[in-house]
């Protein structure tokens, strides 16, 4: 890892009062984003931030369901949701939840642009149902630890 | 049943931009519409509107899972949500999903208020994610289905 790889932040701005887009560089083209992004055995080596992780469901088709639990020193954190749209390998939309607050979903929006020089920007558009549970989620620590879910992918990237 | 019953409606208004405020009156105590909302068995009497409706799953607490599939002449449809608040006799929060536009969800809040006079009032407030899920749900023949199932209710009210 570079120091330019390991100093490198997404960058998150909120969008309306219930909206968050997030965008975040990898230096990796779109074919192996996706299969990071999508692939059990890949999302387990990242997603949890160095947690092991638990790919508990994962039916990547309209309609299907995904559930991934979470196992840290602090407990067990369950997250689900159910896929909306998938069309690879550019984009997913699918529902988010956290079992903590079930029924607080979310729908995020999942790009892919390839930008041409082997590197892929992931834009997330994240659409909650109140101000309150976008403000909530903005002030849980949800920043940090993205950032820490995306430099283990970037590590997943450059070993793949 | 009257022709008073008969004829009952549920009133509908729209809120905002993308919410949806529903009230309706039943002839039974609130613990026995609770009863009838809450009981698979009895759910599965008047939830169809007189398809068969198979009550797949129905875990009534704080995170648990529904899923409902009913039988049509026209094929089946699944629909599904999970509970984010449940207080007996008076209050569930859950969200709704139609497996036919799956990640669109709804947020359901659901009110028995205690008449005093033997009767219960059922208000529904459900918030759309957007305008366009919240106008095309009003567009589907939702209300038409509606009313025929508060009148299937309405039998099993006065059956049980």
């Amino acid at each position: 890892m570079t120091a330019a790889t390991a100093a490198r932040k997404a960058t998150v701005n909120t969008v309306g009062d219930r909206e968050v887009r997030i965008e975040r560089v990898f230096d990796a083209p779109r074919e192996k984003v996706w299969r990071a992004m999508t692939e059990p055995k890949l999302i387990a080596q990242w997603w949890g931030r160095g947690n092991k992780l638990d790919v508990v469901t994962y039916e990547l088709k309209k309609g299907g369901h995904w559930r991934f639990v979470e196992h840290s020193d602090h407990g067990d954190h369950g997250f689900e949701g159910r896929f909306a749209e998938v069309d690879p390998p550019k984009k997913v939309v699918q529902t988010f939840e956290w079992d903590g607050m079930p029924g607080h979903t979310c729908l995020e929006t999942m790009t892919l642009e390839d930008l041409g020089d082997g590197r892929t920007k992931l834009v997330t558009h994240s659409m909650f149902m109140t101000a309150q549970d976008r403000d909530g989620m903005m002030q849980s620590g949800m920043e940090t630890g993205m950032n820490q879910s995306y430099a283990a992918l970037d590590r997943v990237l450059a070993a793949l």
